[in-house]
């Protein structure tokens, strides 16, 4: 492994053919050190299959839907923009992991770990692609935009359904009660009005099965 | 489960709340089926990872690949409709199982099954998104398009980077040949000229190091 923060780490195990173009290196470089986010884990259950999903298939999943619920966008938007932030908004965990979104002590630093990480994988691109894909993470981050906004209704809806499907899923998660959702999820209604009215009624429901705890039923933690 | 072959499997389990509009009922049932495409392995083994990649993981790859290397597309592309193909290009393979490039049995009926499954899976969507979709789907198949031609090479493309990594993949799979790669990955020059060199770089590179036979190597099985 190299011992240059900036380096790739698994790319760096594939020696490209000599005489590959500067640029088309450092491009294949990139695509090659992101097949680690397949190894990502996040803690949603899928429903397809009794083990948890990984970011790969979440920012795919994401993206599906982009194609299919842009029509719900309060704002006008991008689409192009929303599928390419959603592609890439979760390649910082490859170097600084998962967080989980109930997970307040990890939340804490996690700004500053995603931001190294951003510095070190982007340096792989092209530097034309290395600002280009830095600009749309924080556009991202930041929701600083409709397209930003959209995508992050898109990230925060996915896991609802997967919890919602699972009966529970990270719901059950100790401590955690429906205002606890409620308040996590609620950025989809900066994006639209009708998906966050349908999240609301995802979790009420989900509440009224008793798959999440209602925030009276007890003391928090 | 239903009986009726055009009935969702996987969203039949998970009941949508009383009172959600009908045209969004169907685009969430869609969602949830197709978390179904995480659990379609592929042959390609993974760089990050000692396990097979599945369906999902490579849609996400390939939109990624996209968002990279659209400039060596040599025909203009409108980039959006490209990533809308690589995105859905494998989801018919839900209900029809992936069919390995270089198992030539099972292509020979492999179009029907495909063509069925679509017929079944997009029945799900709204009309107009059922139509969309299908035409994509349908265009991507044809490759009849240039935005058809590069999602396809991006599709040939990113298992060669997963073999190319690996030493081998499925290129050590018994009666391949490095004759046999190259007519499978030749459509990448329909779609570009420089990835099609860095392709063919790739596989004689391979057959170089022995990590794929070479054609006059012995008898093709």
């Amino acid at each position: 492994m190299p011992s240059d923060d900036q380096a790739p780490t698994l790319a760096a195990s594939v020696p490209q053919p000599d005489g590959t173009p500067e640029r088309l290196r450092r491009q294949i470089e990139f695509i090659i050190e992101v097949d680690q986010l397949k190894n990502v884990f996040r803690q949603s259950p899928l429903l397809a299959a009794d083990r948890r999903e990984n970011d790969a298939e979440h920012s795919w999943h994401l993206a599906l839907m982009t194609l299919l619920l842009a029509e719900y966008a309060d704002e006008p938007i991008d689409r192009s923009k929303v599928l390419a932030m959603v592609v890439l908004h979760d390649l910082v965990e490859i170097y600084a992991g998962d967080t989980f979104l109930y997970d307040t002590a990890a939340s804490a630093d996690q700004e500053e770990r995603e931001r190294a990480a951003a510095d070190r994988l982007f340096a792989i691109l092209p530097n034309d692609q290395r600002d280009h894909f830095r600009a749309l993470w924080d556009e991202f981050e930041e929701r600083a935009s409709a397209e930003a906004r959209f995508a992050k209704a898109m990230d925060r809806l996915q896991p609802l359904l997967l919890n919602y499907g699972n009966r529970g899923g990270t719901w059950r998660t100790p401590g955690v009660t429906d205002a606890d959702v409620l308040a996590r999820k609620s950025v989809i209604g900066d994006a639209s009005a009708e998906l966050w009215s349908y999240a609301r009624t995802l979790i009420r429901t989900g509440a009224d099965h008793g798959w999440v705890p209602r925030a009276e039923a007890g003391p928090r933690s």
